[in-house]
């Protein structure tokens, strides 16, 4: 049956998607979504390309409220910067809810994933950091080093950044990005330690295995966003930080055992065993979220289809508000 | 990193895409790899939308030799038949195999499913059918039922199809479809153990939830390939007939246990309990299939994600032959 499909290539979505407060809201809905028992999201398809260092991800989710879903499909081919092409790649789908129908391909190279991840994490810290933010910390100098900060000021417009990486001059090169971007003091910190003493809100964002953010290092009034740990195996977080804060929050609980930093605490056998809250229940007001500032929050963010399918959707809307993008017939 | 994506509507591919012995043949050798173990085929992911009457299915596999591999979602709306819209839609997404890059987008409206779908009923009848047959019988008298005859006609030339559904009229219009394309005789039976008694392949495409072929049906000489059972409740073939026939071959096995007939069988508490044949086993030579005329064979086919990188393969293949299709940049 000849339909229009609304084509939309990486340019056009840079230039019709921003990172800003209206993407963190139609995130937060999502979360939101996700707390009503209502959403549909299944397990996440994974497939292994045997011999080629590389992983495909298929993420979908259905949300009561929104006239499309998403089918994302993100192939992550590790050793492509040996030949000059991105990690990461993919696109999304948006499929009419009510008739199946494709609707809009959203060639995006994976740029709506980084907008989505980073606004989930300013959701996070929004419902999560102490009210008051001065400096924030991050560890990781990647794209999403940067995109958490610039998503997490619109929320806590903190003064300062500090930037720790395992590679002395990335750091300094994202601290100028953040600086530049934001026009606030932003600074590599060689000593993680101190990054952390010195933020009221840490997010990591890196692909560690092994712990990078020590459990004595948390103090009163810090909250940390983990968003780096998204497979089998990574792991950010000390798991007897994940014991000692006031309060973990997992982005999907399901898949937080499975990937997240809660798989690590569990691993080690240091988790209460207790079921922890969602972050779309503390959007919803279904939990308790934090109940004062000198307490000690952790966030971990696995990444799930409805933020994919929240994301893909408001894109699209972007695009026909700003008239871009090709429409063909099939 | 901008790339060229070749974007393919439903006409492009269906003047670009025969349903014929190379479109057999390609899928005969996604069979044959599946034996050899190295392919990855991960679980189906499948959604369902509450309230719509829906379900979301996405499929793919990685398949040693090809080039890339295939993601397709296969949305099935139900209800859309209501509103003039036909149940199934949907579209493979062909990715490279060695960078994850997306190469193109097959948007096919479910076309090259029905292609291979039927492609593998025409490898089942040249593997498992009596090398001899002069009369066909299909079951069922949709979109599939025509492809099946179309395809397994030319790996057995018979000379007769009969065609028996609920719907007298419909039969009778896929009967007179399939002689018009085929320049053979075709007639409408409306007696199920007739045509069954008097054809030495049957192939069933109905969404039975009850057997429409007994077991006391089977005779001597006979195949039947059931390809109707893509989920969990349907049921074509009268359990007994698995446990009674001279050989059972799955497309994939464990798919089958959960979708196919297979599944049915052991819920009937009739299955030997054997591990079955799968297909491409026999067409790789690694398992025997039929060895002679008068045995009874039959093949579940549940639909494998090996077969959608296949036909997307193929299809991206014919459509730069022809020239056809439209190149974006993303």
């Amino acid at each position: 049956m000849p339909h229009d499909i609304l084509v939309l290539t990486e340019p056009e979505l840079k230039r019709a998607v921003a990172l800003d407060l209206d993407a963190i809201d139609v995130v937060e809905s999502a979360f939101a979504a996700l707390a009503s028992g209502k959403v549909v999201m299944p397990p996440i398809l994974s497939m292994e390309i045997p011999g080629a260092n590389a992983e495909v991800d298929v993420k979908t989710a259905y949300i009561p409220g929104f006239d499309g879903f998403a089918i994302k499909v993100s192939p992550g081919f590790f050793d492509n910067p040996r030949i000059g092409l991105p990690s990461l790649n993919g696109l999304m789908i948006l499929f009419s809810a009510k008739t199946g129908l494709v609707e809009a391909l959203l060639l995006d190279n994976g740029f709506l994933t980084d907008v989505r991840t980073a606004a989930a994490g300013a959701v996070a810290a929004r419902h999560l950091a102490p009210s008051v933010v001065t400096t924030a910390g991050v560890m990781g100098t990647g794209v999403q080093a940067r995109l958490q900060m610039f998503a997490a000021h619109q929320v806590r417009p903190f003064e300062r950044v500090l930037v720790w990486g395992r590679d002395a001059t990335k750091a300094a090169a994202c601290a100028s990005d953040i600086a530049g971007h934001l026009g606030i003091d932003a600074r590599a910190e060689t000593d993680p330690a101190r990054l952390v003493a010195e933020s009221q809100l840490v997010v990591t964002t890196t692909p560690a295995r092994a712990p990078i953010l020590k459990a004595d290092w948390l103090h009163p009034g810090l909250h940390v966003t983990a968003m780096g740990s998204d497979q089998e195996g990574k792991n950010e977080i000390d798991p007897a930080a994940l014991a000692r804060a006031d309060l973990y929050v997992a982005d999907r609980v399901s898949q937080c055992e499975k990937l997240g930093e809660l798989a690590a605490a569990i691993g080690a056998g240091v988790w209460n065993g207790k079921t922890p809250a969602e972050l779309g229940e503390i959007v919803a007001g279904a939990k308790t979220g934090r109940t004062d500032d000198s307490q000690v929050t952790i966030c971990d963010l696995t990444g799930t289809g409805a933020q994919d399918t929240a994301i893909a959707t408001f894109a699209r809307q972007q695009a026909l508000t700003a008239g871009a993008g090709t429409t063909i017939q099939s």
